[in-house]
């Protein structure tokens, strides 16, 4: 059977711009294991009514559905251990960086971009986004992002210890990328993919660590459609 | 001859409240090694010369000074590979978990609590105390703590990847605790040693774990003068 990575797209179905499907991608890649993309939209909930969840990602491989990203990663690590590790023994400080990514850059990163991302979905689910976020940040998109450009040196600051760290060693994960590097690259890939805004300086050590990692698993990340910032 | 941790101290040579110390502190007695500790005050910069540094924590080892809470732990790691480690795998990435403490909780947490050391000091080291951080400031002491009650919810905020990860596991090292613990727990030590402010809600996960780090090779860190909140 099979083995497929229930994604989030946009009307395009190669514009893959879910943060978590990212984390499950690269982990996937990491592993050398291939995994057929299904696309997936807002709304399709019942798509995933198989696997008891209703968000993406959803991998399938073989009998077993696991939702979630963390899930998936560990799983992966669990089921193929003698392929490369995600986590080596550093699993529970990576749940740290993964949760300061949820927390942190997710909720500055999506006042940042959310009104982009509504023009690049299927019009079936445009509706669904707008109001659903609109509900959530109590003013419409335009209203979330505006003046953005003025926020961004606010937004570079919250990246001081992703900066120091990459100053200090090529990758999250030291000399080599890990799970921790997946999981804080899902939120630039997310932003790459959706924005136009450059979101980095030219000279930040973040940006350098993102194309570094654009570059992995000959170029995975960097083929998806999206903005060059 | 024997090892000795260079520690910041108060006018009570046995107050010790860098955040920085209780990291090498902690670091020894994870590794159970001991240290005679040698009481520093600010000031007392010609005192390290030896070691080439201006600060501490300075640890010497028979011929050997090392200075940096960073390069400590892994210099005692690297040195007894045979006692229980403090990184595990898992060193790039509590290089991270360092950075954030660094870089997002000390910065807030010195503005909760910097107007509570002076009276603490010997009084040798007060005037430099005020003179210096008044000039990093910008302002008074008392200024920069100011309306502090106000803004411990805006603090309690910035812990959220903290308290998720510890909602998931006892520590950050995961089951046990490694250096990542000792890391972000040598910045909420320092505010228990000089300041009565309470810091974390009694319902706070993060609260629980640090009387369990408090609890630690029995009870190193509590027997320290300090604040019970």
């Amino acid at each position: 059977m099979a083995r497929e990575l229930y994604e989030l797209v946009g009307a395009d179905p190669e514009r893959r711009f879910s943060p978590y499907c990212w984390r499950a991608r690269m982990a996937l890649a990491h592993k050398g294991l291939d995994a057929e993309a299904v696309p997936w939209r807002f709304t399709e909930t019942e798509r995933l009514a198989f696997a008891n969840h209703d968000k993406v990602p959803v991998l399938v491989d073989g009998d077993t559905a696991v939702a979630d990203s963390w899930e998936i990663a560990t799983y992966l690590d669990r089921t193929y251990p003698d392929r490369p590790s995600l986590f080596g023994g550093a699993e529970a400080a990576i749940r740290f960086i993964a949760a300061w990514t949820d927390q942190t850059v997710n909720p500055a990163l999506v006042r940042l971009i959310v009104s982009d991302i509504e023009p690049l979905l299927d019009p079936g689910a445009r509706t669904y986004f707008r109001t659903s976020r609109e509900a959530r940040f109590g003013a419409t998109l335009e209203q979330v992002t505006a003046g953005r450009e003025e926020r961004l040196p606010e937004f570079r600051r919250l990246l001081a210890p992703l900066r120091s760290t990459l100053r200090a060693q090529p990758f999250l994960g030291g000399a080599t990328p890990d799970y921790a590097d997946y999981a804080v690259f899902g939120s630039f890939q997310w932003a790459r993919a959706v924005s136009p805004l450059p979101l980095l300086a030219a000279d930040d050590p973040v940006r350098d660590w993102r194309e570094r990692v654009l570059d992995l698993f000959d170029g995975l990340a960097r083929k998806n459609p999206g903005f060059e910032s």
